[in-house]
């Protein structure tokens, strides 16, 4: 098992997750505040499976969410809460960002166990 | 386009990520100049399209990185001297680490242009 947060520790493969990469604008304009608030609603969202996040001093961060499914995923996305907060992302806190929808095929951990053993010939059909 | 880096530029979906999160143990114990040699490293692996990375100072950090197929992160993974630095990162480096394959479907970025349009109908029958 992972330890506690920031470690997520969704389920065994697949499921999916959201990579958001971010560069933060300067000051907070009220980003802490709504960021608290958004990983609250996202919790209780059917399908969520848990975020983890990092951020440098250089204002560029990483966040992963996890999800039971891409239906999930839309769901939170179209979320009136999270709309609104979308648009203050545009608009206010990020000077660049990118979102990346992708399937979790495989997960392991360390160095103290293994969460889900690598298995690459279960995925080696798999490549595109 | 998104801005250079710390952002990545793989080109339109499908492809891979390894999502790498990990909290450091104490001290740079040769951490800083190992982490540069193997993003050297791989950025000269065929398949690699990118990588992304944040640290917070708490220690958490997620680095992401994009590759074209699963057979080109095996062969990754499987480098000799980057199974030396995993075997450092075992002993040395870090407190826990969780590692997941994802084979990314959907991208796009913000808040200036889109890299690539999210279009859900299309892969709205890929959950499980």
């Amino acid at each position: 098992m992972p330890p506690d947060p920031p470690f997520a520790a969704p389920p065994p493969p697949p499921y999916y997750a959201v990579i958001f990469s971010s560069r933060r604008t300067a000051g907070d304009r009220g980003y802490a505040a709504m960021a608290e608030r958004m990983n609250t609603l996202a919790a209780q969202q059917p399908g969520y499976l848990g975020f983890e996040s990092a951020r440098g001093e250089d204002g560029f961060g990483i966040t992963v969410s996890y999800w039971a499914s891409p239906e999930a995923i839309r769901a939170w996305k179209e979320h009136a809460e999270h709309l609104l907060a979308q648009e203050m992302g545009v608009r206010e806190w990020y000077e660049h960002y990118d979102v990346r929808v992708a399937r979790v095929e495989r997960a392991y951990g360390g160095p103290t166990g293994a969460l889900h053993p690598p298995a690459w010939d279960a995925i080696g059909g798999a490549g595109g």
